[in-house]
């Protein structure tokens, strides 16, 4: 049979925020393998498909990841349709290539259709460009995670040479991640944008690079961006001075704009 | 009127590559904005409103932007849906920030809609993944242009700093970019992917840093993306070896892979 893999990026939550690309693969696929971050409503478009739901919310282990790999080549051989839903963008943060290197080296065609990142997202959330005249011309996102037996690279140099710059998968080492910012000389009032669960209308709160590596972040119940820049100034300004009076400098720096 | 502007992230070029959101406004927009590079295809989408071409192929000056901000706020007091069609995702080399204040400033809603910008579409063309384990865990944008008026930022830093690098608009002054990436210590050899008019089948080229330093690029016809990075070396070898004997060494080595 000649099947088709399909690595469709999910978008960064909102289900409108896929592609027509998508959507119309989504609709006409045979079987459907998606990530615990996808959401429902565009699980359920797909009509016609076998639904599996494969991948973990917080990374993916290797030996889950080979399981994942050959689940896919195995549905290539009974199925034409194979979409593997992926939240985001497939090739950044996904493991995608893991996952196109299986399918090729078992001859199997394979398509990439690009999503909307949750950085853009919480962009637009904001209404806060990432880009700038005159303030930022450069953008980075990384990540400080580090899969099982994997080297950590220097991600933080990278961001700490980007006009803005965008962590994922960091609200567990927040405060960790702030002080290795500061570290490389990142100045301590540099602004911070924290935005979770993006395009789904999650909290978001700003701080400032000290605040952020002092106090961490409590809790976060969805998925949450760290994003650093001083196209984030006028904003964390404005969330100080609702905030209000001087003696609630003492309190948590970091905290809910709504 | 209570109008509403909708900045739109029309996408990387493929007309079904912008999100379903953005494709419902610009069916039922009473007026659309457009830039150069949007597909007519997508123009053509939005069968109700009266559709008005601005913004220049290659970076618009302050004047124009001026211009252009006006235009939009003035459209808000006679139409109730303005929709505002940007190229790839609003918030990235789009110059929003600029739109989004003055129409604040004037007392009109903004809602910013983001989409699929070009490097993610370059992405999936390629087939490989920006990011990847034990190889990429940062990926930096950025662009070389400078605005009128505008200092240079160290656009070269953030991107030397990368795993994976991309320059946006950077096609007239490729070897100059390649020049100052190996000033910073990046390896001669790093490899460097170059593809124009993503996800609408342009052609897509290998290169190592050294070669694009030396060669630069040939006249593009469409926007042209600099990729750089260790994710990029398979293909760079591939190409290497189908260009085939020992004696096209001295051949230019940017050479089209399809």
């Amino acid at each position: 049979m000649a099947a088709t893999v399909y690595l469709v990026g999910a978008g960064p939550g909102a289900p409108d925020l896929i592609t027509l690309r998508a959507a119309r693969l989504i609709e006409s696929a045979d079987i459907v393998f998606y990530d615990a971050l996808v959401h429902a409503d565009i699980v359920a478009m797909a009509t016609r498909a076998e639904k599996v739901a494969i991948g973990k919310r917080c990374g993916t282990h290797s030996t889950a990841q080979r399981f994942i790999n050959k689940r896919l080549v195995d549905a290539a051989a009974t199925h034409a349709r194979v979409v593997r839903l992926k939240g985001g963008d497939p090739m950044l943060f996904g493991r995608a290539q893991e996952e196109i290197d299986a399918l090729r080296s078992a001859g199997i065609a394979v398509e990439i259709i690009p999503g909307v990142t949750a950085a853009q997202a919480a962009s637009a959330d904001l209404g806060i460009a990432l880009t700038r005249r005159g303030v930022s011309r450069s953008v980075a996102f990384a990540t400080p995670r580090v899969g099982r037996g994997e080297q950590p690279s220097d991600w933080a140099a990278c961001l700490a040479h980007a006009d803005t710059a965008v962590l994922y998968m960091a609200a567990h080492e927040a405060s960790d991640a702030a002080a290795k910012l500061l570290s490389l000389g990142r100045p301590a009032r540099w602004p911070v944008a924290i935005v979770e669960s993006a395009s789904l209308g999650g909290p978001r709160r700003y701080a400032t690079l000290e605040e952020l590596a002092r106090d961490g972040l409590s809790a976060c119940s969805g998925p949450t961006l760290l994003m650093f820049g001083e196209v984030f100034r006028a904003a964390l300004d404005r969330a100080r001075h609702h905030r209000g009076k001087p003696h609630d400098r003492g309190a948590p720096a970091v905290q809910a704009s709504r």
